[in-house]
């Protein structure tokens, strides 16, 4: 099975800039965590754009629709912001991709920041977009939610169900 | 769904004892790694054994089958060092348990140090155990398979298909 | 030799908010360094603020000289944000405190995000207070600097000799 | 100032094998941590032997005299096991260089590991060899001591003064 990995930046790939003192983004560490997990995968990754999930817009989101529609891979996971994650999962089922299962996931704590959760969730994702079926789909907090069936919890940071 | 982890030991737990300069076991860090990667499941931790996956003999693959085949839970995430775990995953299998999904995983870092693919590892196998079908699975390099068809390579650490 | 350690924040300090994808102050990390650096000294800790050092006014520096000056040790290692670090420690020795040593050091990266400079700085300055004559010092990027005769350069972050 | 770093091993550089699952050395690991530290010193590092200080023998011994002897600089950091530096610090002495600082450092988990006193340990020494008048001493637990004046108690892994 071959796998893509689409990056938009997110906390996930945020660093630290020490003579700014602020977050910003550089290259995605997505390559470096593989690495580190000893992934053995035959993937590609594919940086579609590096911004906070605060500042994705319909620009971006289509550009996203745009990058996994023309993706020879019928497995697809997807890093990105948590803020707007559901909006962008929602953006990618109504484009009906009906032959993909593509996964987000993205992280809480930078990666380069050493207690993140980010490896945790890309080890997540990479798992659970090679065994469901296809559909758009979120994995975070080690769970799996369909794209219409989750919310990010602003006041906890866990992505929870919604009620039925 | 409700998912047990089973710890018997092997490198993810091992930790490097100061005063006499060697690795050794104390406690799990399973529960660390979770509040790490911030899972929100629905889980029980038991610790069966900590032992180096090289003194695993018959009478602990024994106990692994008969905590395994006790449990409660359909879904069953056993850590183990990665030098048996195919062995382990053997045992299991001629167990019978035909009713439940069983994701063995390991770490070729001890977690303790920090540059470890241990998260990775959980992060996919808490994955895998929610999603396959009844049986004994090997999760390792971002992969899962099936107990009778993978092997370890002893020189490269990795977790390969058995030749068909 | 009795030694206090004076906080005032700075990036040495700083901490993720994950939630808001901010950083920000909470408490401060000496006491864990000082765990993971096997200090065995007679040390006294003081959080006198917690604070940006581009935010430090006169009242701040005002605060800092009063506690230095208050305190029984000879020693005092201050705590600060590098952008304004020179500054401090010209208010410090314009306090004519003539019988203490006191080394301002801090960091470039928050020791909270793994990979900083501060865990090597404050074993330096730690150092450097044991052994310098009175006076009033900083101590950064493994070298200490009398507080006249110091710059930060804003380019590379680094602290530089003042030239002749 | 310039100033000599004499690697001879220890705890400080030890790595994980992972195909073996044991300690072992590779290289040094004092450049990335005088580069994560931002040192901006003058300095030379040099591997003389990449031991355990439980093997460190008496032509061990001879061969850092020697290397310290012929070193043109006056200050001389020695990174040793911890075990043995006493030993190691009692040659240096005995061999008469009293026209130099040697400060001996070393660490009780290694570098590599994440959660080490090395960085701190690294930059006291480093901090104390620039200052301290011509002798050998230890820098250990962010103290110094004279090389006759010390122990390491093999209970707590502390150094301790010499009692009276």
């Amino acid at each position: 099975m071959h796998i893509r990995i689409l990056v938009t930046g997110g906390t996930f790939d945020k660093e630290y800039d020490e003579l700014a003192g602020r977050l910003f983004f550089r290259d995605t560490h997505v390559r470096e965590m593989l690495t580190l997990g000893r992934a053995r995968l035959d993937l590609e990754i594919e940086t579609a754009m590096m911004i906070d999930s605060l500042d994705m817009d319909e620009a971006g989101r289509a550009a996203i629709v745009a990058r996994c529609r023309a993706a020879a891979e019928r497995a697809i996971v997807v890093t990105h912001g948590t803020d707007t994650m559901v909006e962008t999962a929602g953006a990618l089922a109504a484009a009906g991709l009906t032959d993909k299962t593509i996964v987000l996931t993205g992280a809480m704590v930078p990666y380069a920041f050493g207690s993140s959760d980010g490896l945790f969730n890309l080890g997540s994702a990479l798992s659970f977009v090679q065994v469901l079926a296809p559909g758009v789909y979120i994995a975070m907090n080690g769970r799996h939610f369909r794209w219409d069936q989750v919310r990010k919890n602003r006041e906890t940071g866990v992505f929870e169900p919604l009620e039925a």
